[in-house]
């Protein structure tokens, strides 16, 4: 349980589906009472969280109580959810800038720390957004805003039921799909990225970027060396600053 | 060379097979939990571990937890280890190898997670050394070497009092010093990396590098970029990757 210090709980059954039904993408996931009785209201939650995927743990809410400065009526139910508005795909793909876009896909990287000093790296490249999956990803934690160092605030996090069908509609728009695989063929730093509209999906480190994905993908590429892998958040770094370098070389910016 | 400390363990399936196979003399036990299902990587495990006669014991992990101040996933296995052994500078100087030699200096990094991405980085892209200041510098602490997936076990960490005087033995020795600082007017990839020793220095995230340090600096190099700063991991791998990427291209090494 790593809310704490946080006040982003909605608390009740009202409120907590009122969020499921008009902003669930907000919602990182929904505690439910150990032992409670479930009524009507309780049933439907629990079944729009499903459809929505949303992680639903059962719990001891007599931990929340010291959270709160005032004694509330939880209802059983408690949502933890983030402070920072996913984005949907649709409105980011509708916001026209000049040149070319980039985004970051993150593919089931679930730890906060990594998560957070990805956004930094995102930001500080000049990236557009980062979109990462419901169920397979890190949500916006407190731990993620802090590591983040504020980055937060400053570019789109998009969020997505379907990772696969997402791919799809990026490249229906003109985006080129990058995918990072240990043995690929290429070296990340081989291939033109200031040429196109591009998305780099970086995978988990334990399993890496799922099949479905990489099936999808128009570039794979590895970043060559001496031992099994970087951390993610490291290999993020190094690719998304050579897509910067190239920039900055081909503009001659300084 | 003394660090030898009772209470150092490695602990995840694969940080102890990684030690297991590349240095098994450092082992002094392995605990594994009581109940755990064995999959091939715990089973290797045992394997490895009875091929070189290496005690294993069966026991309750929640005991060890007490030896950690942060929450850690065991997967189940443990291993206490001797501490992994510092190397003088000039032993490390004294290391002859064919072509150049580059080294990182960590200046004030103090988060163990930062250490440990940036020792697998630093194997990763083919480095020859990490040096710390004995008292400003996080020690290898078990987070360390678990963040590190191993890597500790395949480069040189290099400990000294005195970062000046050791910088000074550096540059005595033909190594030139490029440092990183926010406002220097050259970016980090317009120098050539390919031709020459080098100690990349990188410092805290809060402080930079101490002002003495950056006086010796051959170069002063940025990381340009649309926020503050990179966590000191990524800034770490940016670089090091960029001049791992020059000599690849100079070398059309594949």
């Amino acid at each position: 349980m790593n809310e704490k210090n946080s006040n982003n709980f909605v608390y009740g059954k009202n409120p907590v589906l009122e969020i499921l039904e008009n902003n669930p993408q907000r919602i990182n996931k929904i505690y439910v009472q150990q032992g409670i009785s479930y009524d009507n209201r309780l049933k439907k939650i629990i079944e729009k969280a499903n459809e929505k995927r949303i992680i639903i743990q059962k719990t001891n809410l007599q931990k929340f109580l010291q959270f709160f400065n005032e004694n509330v009526n939880f209802q059983g139910i408690i949502a933890s959810v983030s402070s920072v508005e996913y984005v949907e795909l649709d409105e980011f793909l509708n916001n026209k800038k000049e040149g070319y876009k980039k985004l970051i896909i993150l593919d089931g990287v679930s730890d906060p720390h990594n998560f957070g000093a990805i956004i930094r790296t995102a930001v500080s490249a000049g990236f557009d957004g980062i979109l990462i999956a419901n169920h397979r990803s890190c949500p916006i934690t407190p731990v993620v805003e802090k590591t983040s160092s504020g980055a937060i605030n400053h570019i789109p996090i998009i969020k997505t039921t379907s990772l696969s069908a997402s791919i799809d509609e990026l490249k229906r728009n003109d985006f080129w799909v990058i995918a990072t695989q240990m043995n690929a063929s290429d070296n990340y730093f081989e291939i033109d990225y200031t040429d196109m509209n591009f998305v780099l999906v970086m995978g988990s480190e334990g399993s890496g970027i799922s099949k479905t994905i990489l099936n999808k993908a128009d570039y794979k590429v590895k970043i060559p060396g001496n031992f099994e892998s970087l951390n993610v958040s490291c290999a993020t770094a190094v690719i998304a600053y050579e897509a910067l370098r190239q920039n900055y070389i081909k503009f001659a910016k300084k």
